[in-house]
């Protein structure tokens, strides 16, 4: 199946230049591809930032205008469909693109995204997953913030879509689904839980192994990992933290003495491994869950290589044709 | 002043071992300590641990029972006063002992302690903080678990106590205090928070930053962190099976190859000073707010360096005469 991706090309700190070298690091990593990108924003500001190696993968459709980090999401939302944002979404909505993918203003992408494309029945805000580096591999947990106050049927569509979501993109046969709360006895946490958890112990969807506790999800316990995003939202952050103040601390230490220097050096190969593996950018890009089209929002921070593993996931999403599922999930929940 | 501190000899993984290791490197480390000891325990279990060296600083007294990992709180409340723990509590309720120090059961030691010590006047369940490393030292987090669902009076005590505890334990001034929530804009989060900050915007006692996220707490944004018990105790293990799983990870890499191995070597000296940046035993021992007496709980699966680590929490608490600022702080507020 061939995909074709459109991509608002001005969302994100280092845009548009990052969203080109992002194609350009997806084509060089997947030589064979058959993905097309419809590319929005600006001509004057785009073009010049089009290679001719690029050229038979991109094809520029101008905006006239453009959705910036300050945009508040009404405002961005009276902007109407003459933004990058908006026109690459709407791309989706018309047929003339398989899936969506930009680094720019989360409230504004979510807003638009609702409008033009609409979420299943029943769903009333999508969720929002991210992957978490784990012994595994990886652990997917969601919802990090787009609900911050949930209902026990919230954390149920949640663990619906997180499986389907981890079956699509990783492949994984039957994921098992942890709730989070602050211990793994079935009496523990509060009535929210505690009435999530009763709905999925006999759910015909969900693999559900019972409640997970925080240091779970690096421990890979289960694939997913399902909590209100007010939670999920504090702890995602703060396993971000910690990974950045510890990567921070052994540079430190690293730099400390010409010996530590030297050991650093020698050693360089498998630190550079390691430094792979707790790398965000190779984490990068998550679906808007609940929406009726894929959506992937790409991290603001992010450079080309992070930008490119963000069209991998549209990409893959798109060939495993995950949209049937998830609405066959959450529908027939109901 | 002298401190007289109680410890419960039979609680933790490696206990009476670790208590008897843990008063001896606290002694090694404070060679010049008024600090005396009282430990419970079975005496035929007890005594032989105690070396001559440490025949000066402990006396040992008799218990006949001890409370397991496995008591339930309630059964350990059945027990009477006739285990380790109860006994330990009561040395310092009778005035005996300035401070109470067990590795043992959390939940049995937080309901021996409000039974025999009580709370303050409109505590209803004491908190539990936590030290988490940070750039800049240490950050304190609470509550970590004893309050699952917490009102905005809750958070606001939280506060309270948080900063009082870094003032005595870490000689902090005017410790800043920020509120854990989805985002720093004043209008983020649900009602519980914003109702809470709106008391501290103006509190008296409280040097309020506003609000802070997840990531905040390793960037030593603030000197406390004050959640509910729900989000915290996730965060807390989130923190801790992040720092786990990136040692692990580190570990891995470092003896990939030979030369990694050779590397790690040369670097030794720095890696030393990088793992004890992140060595959890460094940061054990944390008090029950809201007692009226100095009960310091050590993680359970601690040893003897670990255990020192919470007797000095202790030792320093008794020196710096927490409890009336505590209390002045708490019962102010009424």
């Amino acid at each position: 199946m061939t995909s074709c991706i459109a991509i608002d090309a001005m969302g994100g700190d280092g845009a548009p230049k990052i969203v080109f070298d992002g194609i350009a690091e997806f084509v060089k990593a997947h030589p064979t591809t058959d993905a097309k990108f419809l590319v929005f924003g600006p001509e004057d500001v785009v073009k010049p930032l089009l290679t001719p190696a690029l050229a038979s993968y991109v094809t520029i459709k101008h905006s006239a205008e453009i959705v910036t980090g300050q945009t508040k999401p009404a405002a961005a939302v009276r902007m109407g469909r003459k933004t990058s944002m908006a026109m690459a979404i709407d791309a989706v909505n018309s047929g003339i693109a398989d899936a969506v993918v930009s680094a720019g203003n989360t409230g504004a992408f979510m807003a638009l995204s609702k409008i033009i494309l609409k979420t299943f029945d029943g769903i009333d805000r999508p969720a929002i997953p991210a992957l978490i580096p784990s012994d595994k591999g990886c652990t997917l947990v969601l919802d990090l913030g787009a609900n911050i106050d949930c209902s026990a049927e919230n954390l149920v569509q949640f663990a619906v879509m997180g499986s389907v979501y981890m079956r699509k993109l990783m492949n994984i046969d039957n994921p098992s689904v942890g709730l989070l709360n602050v211990g793994s006895e079935d009496l523990k946490g509060n009535q929210v839980v505690q009435a999530a958890a009763n709905f999925l112990r006999d759910h015909p969807l969900v693999n559900f192994h019972g409640f997970v506790e925080g240091d779970d999800i690096t421990k890979a316990t289960v694939d997913v990992v399902v909590t209100d995003g007010f939670t999920g939202n504090i702890v995602l952050k703060a396993i971000e933290g910690t990974v950045r103040l510890f990567a921070r601390q052994l540079k430190k230490s690293l730099s400390e003495t010409v010996l530590s220097k030297l050991g650093a050096l020698i050693a360089q190969p498998s630190l550079a491994s390691f430094k792979r593996f707790v790398d965000p950018r190779l984490y990068n890009g998550t679906m808007f869950l609940g929406l009726r089209k894929i959506v992937i929002k790409s991290h603001g921070g992010t450079d080309g290589i992070g930008f490119a593993t963000a069209i991998k996931v549209a990409d893959e999403l798109v060939k495993r044709n995950v949209i049937p599922d998830l609405q066959a999930g959450l529908e027939g929940i109901q």
